[in-house]
């Protein structure tokens, strides 16, 4: 997928990228399964098994994700795509998320600390003084202090506008912070010495709504202007959460200023605080997406040699009782349900690596370029964000289905996948928060650009397939489909004036259509290098390989993309049925 | 449903049935609710926090599950369904379903335990000789002993052929038994002072195959023919499973005659154990199905509670910050969940609710009659299970995406329901087990000639439907349904003896499709009488109840329904890409 599909090396010919080549970019993906496989995967069940404990009003977590967040940024992986004057290597963000799939593949727990710390990092990069990055940047990208976000609060969830957080303006530029924050994940533990919260909060007097929330740098612990020695900061962790899944990590309620002595720094201008926090959002929504897949890619080889190992039944019309029994995988229905797994994770996958190619172009091209590219990037994040979630559940537990019986039991790791997986239709903006950004947003945004420019990326790859006969089936199929996404956007739109409320209410359909078409865009893309590596016949031992992505391709189609269909229907019918009346209705 | 859409009180008219009335019914059911109340609501929570022991060889379980095995046998609910000559009262299987479902939604899992107890005693009360109703049966109907049944063994599960389990002839008549078994529900505990294996093995010298499976009860402890008391008869737990969900019953993994001294009595004749065997399971299947809807309903509850007491974000087009929240029943999206939740599990409910009155109506009837239920109920009942298992999943996914993050918490009952669930479309046959049924064995069956039973029934309905002007345009919806899966099936059908393999390969889509024109039919049914009742304006505070059973009829059809045309697209789709060939392209 790098180096063919998304030609990564083509990047280092633009100077950000220009000292790289093939064999860094290997060494990367090296270091990631060096670690996966040592600090990683063994260690998978275990956090499971024993969650963080919060006790006298501190966090344990199990010594493995200490060894695990240590050794990662020893590595120098969590620096590794900053600029080189802040300490990185200009490593592209494709290749990244490479390495992020094998260490979130080898656990998807662990995973998560170090790519808040990465993302809070990134932030401060941007937004941060040079005060706020001599204060805490160096010290996360040194390994040395981790970080977290802080948005959500008992009563402003998915509302963000809600938020009471309170920041009061000291004489010496600091401020005063005050409130609770709930859902914090890695909201304290014992990894690091000192912990940085990123927190959005009024300042005093601040307007109503988003325009008044700003971004504040609140660590757990401060240093003393007198001695520089590190402080209690007045930051308490209030509870810890117990979740269905992702139980290695500590998600906690924390509160700010209880003792009316917590000091924040401002990060960025006053009232702006959500531009910084939704360019983290937007890069750890990516991260939701990839995670999708990669838990559903360890759900798919977990069920996959299963599938290979365990006898039972005999074909049909194949039934010989005296023959002995086959191999599951040998049953259709087992081999739709491994397709599935696989057509959803590698699909995804392809899609996350498009947006990060997006975000490289981004980072190395002029102005219009840049802007095209910055385009296509926020418009597919939420769908790639929601099919990942979305899809990969359904993959993951396709997966624990092929283990029958077996894989409802903690024998295997298919159950506690499918509870990991779960919370990421969850995690930074649920489905219906993504899928009202997308519809109400991203598609009808200065008429409609960035969704025909997306169009043309399609379009570029139809015409591409066209020059293989063996495709030009589904290069036609997925111009229709393009078309009846295109209509009933159309439809749709034509709402937006008359009814918002009308306009919105099957947005969450809508981000499925447009989901299952962009899937279909990227087998197609992966199918076209598939095809054109078997007709070259130079393939030799990866034969197999190009001709199972072309079957999964295939499958892509036959069985899933048919799903538009009904939703087209719907998306074009205008009855009403969920908009609140005056008289409730469910009962 | 049980007085209006399924006119329960018209059974009474049958001699079997006739010393009831609706007094009584409440009766039974109000009974259930108090039981629910007291002994199973407080608990679900507790249960799954605290799963069974197996210590020193011996399992317990929680107090609060002895007390209401207890409570439900001595209000006589175990025994009601039976014939009054066996101590029941001839309570119809509809009613009993209604009770069922009352039990399971306080507590899914205990209520396994007495199910299990029940279906156990009902196919010894069918297939038992007089020696093994007066050893056995009488102990389980007063309640002093719970049963099991025992199939899946590790090499055998899907593939029941595959069982090894021997029974060895002795002089007396009865006989050794020897192997293993897993996954067994309620497999050892205790609650009572023995339990009944329901065990299928194979009597030495028997056919390979199904053709060679015998049933036997075999005892935990055995009655000594010396002194009456009950000695060991050499059944060993050799381990508990620890489960996803599900978690306060026992599964077990049990060795039978490991010290050659575990006794068995044959039940019903040698060699037809699956006919009993399958009597049993086929009203577990329906349990099953039962079980996804009287979970799903949980669901809804609860997550209808929380999305009128949560207060976030604004209407669309409705804005205004100084406004103040609303209640998140109010967004469209969150509407649609909830009504998707109800829609599914309702819908679930008067399937299972259908296949019960065919059973009564199966029991009372003459033989042509007779014989016109039982296809019904046999063609239907892998449907209702599997709708039930799947949908349900998805009915309570979509409760706990209600709540957004707190849903994935331990504070809410919803991501306990979501594990709960999940093993639903496993037990008493996968998915793919039921799949296959349906489309191998039930529609081809005698000409399809259950397959157009079936359709008269549905038609039956849509003539009823065309009455009302406001229903026509969704009885005219489900004609064109009925049409297009009743061509679809003939397209698949005429790949039946050309190739069986190519002709199951999608078996679980045509299920799909099946499923959702059942429930359609279903609502269409429900919406029959609710436009009735509110066109002749008499019914009071009921209005709302009936509003809210139109509506959502609809929304099943605008929203639900419409799945069926992609499916009907790919089974007319002859492309085979799950079919095993000479090269594995599953990588």
């Amino acid at each position: 997928m790098l180096y063919e599909v998304f030609d990564i090396l083509s990047l280092t010919k633009h100077e950000r990228f220009s000292k790289h080549d093939r064999q860094a970019f290997d060494l990367v993906l090296e270091t990631a399964e060096g670690i996966a496989k040592k600090f990683l995967r063994p260690f998978l069940k275990d956090g499971d098994r024993n969650p963080p404990q919060l006790l006298e009003g501190k966090v344990k977590v199990r010594p493995a994700l200490h060894d695990y967040y240590h050794e990662f940024c020893r590595c120098g992986l969590l620096a590794s795509t900053f600029d080189e004057e802040s300490g990185g290597i200009q490593l592209p963000a494709t290749v990244y998320a490479a390495a992020d799939f094998i260490i979130g593949n080898g656990h998807n727990g662990f995973e998560m600390i170090t790519s808040l710390s990465r993302g809070a990092a990134k932030l401060l990069d941007t937004f941060g003084s040079e005060l706020v990055k001599e204060t805490y940047l160096k010290k996360i990208l040194a390994g040395e202090w981790a970080a977290t976000m802080c948005l959500t609060e008992p009563h402003a969830g998915s509302a963000l506008s809600n938020i009471t957080t309170a920041a009061y303006p000291k004489e010496d530029g600091t401020f005063l912070i005050k409130g609770q924050k709930i859902f914090i994940s890695g909201g304290d533990h014992d990894i690091t010495e000192n912990i940085v919260h990123l927190v959005l909060a009024r300042i005093s007097g601040a307007p109503p709504g988003v325009k008044g929330i700003s971004l504040f740098a609140v660590p757990k612990k401060r240093v003393s202007p007198r001695d520089r020695i590190l402080i209690d900061n007045d930051v308490r962790p209030l509870g810890l959460y117990h979740k269905m899944g992702q139980r290695s990590t500590p998600t906690m309620h924390l509160d700010f200023g209880g003792n009316a002595d917590c000091i924040g720094h401002l990060v960025g201008s006053a009232n702006t605080g959500l531009i910084g926090m939704f360019q983290m959002m937007n890069s750890f929504r990516l991260g939701v997406g990839l995670a999708g897949s990669y838990i559903a890619t360890a759900a798919y080889y977990a069920s996959l040699e299963y599938a290979h190992e365990r006898q039972q039944g005999q074909r049909a019309g194949k039934k010989d009782l005296l023959e002995g029994q086959t191999s599951i995988i040998n049953h259709p229905d087992v081999r739709r349900m491994l397709f599935l797994q696989k057509a959803i994770a590698e699909g995804t996958l392809s899609l996350i690596m498009q947006c990060n190619k997006y975000s490289d172009l981004e980072s190395v091209s002029a102005d219009d370029e840049r802007e095209r590219y910055r385009d296509l990037l926020e418009l597919l994040t939420p769908v790639a964000k929601t099919y990942g979630a979305e899809m990969g559940t359904v993959s993951v537990n396709n997966g624990l289905q092929v283990l029958g019986g077996y894989g409802y039991t903690e024998d295997f790791i298919l159950e506690q996948l499918a509870r990991d997986i779960r919370v990421m239709s969850l995690y930074e903006g649920t489905t219906g928060i993504q899928s009202q950004a997308l519809l109400a947003r991203q598609i009808p945004a200065h008429d409609r650009k960035a969704f025909y420019l997306w169009i043309g990326e399609v379009k570029t790859v139809i015409v591409e397939a066209e020059a293989h006969k063996s495709l030009l089936f589904y290069s036609r199929w997925l111009d229709s489909e393009i078309k009846s996404l295109e209509e009933t956007t159309g439809h749709m739109l034509a709402q937006k004036d008359v009814d918002p409320e009308i306009f919105l209410m099957d947005a969450n359909l809508y981000m499925e259509f447009f989901g299952l078409v962009c899937i279909a865009w990227q087998w197609l893309k992966q199918g076209i290098f598939a095809t054109s590596r078997l007709d070259k016949g130079d393939v030799g031992t990866d034969g197999t390989f190009y001709r199972s992505k072309l079957e999964t391709m295939k499958f892509f189609f036959h069985y899933e993309l048919r799903k538009t269909r009904g939703l087209q229907e719907r998306l074009q019918d205008n009855t009403t049925l969920t908009i609140a009346g005056e008289r409730e209705l469910l009962i």
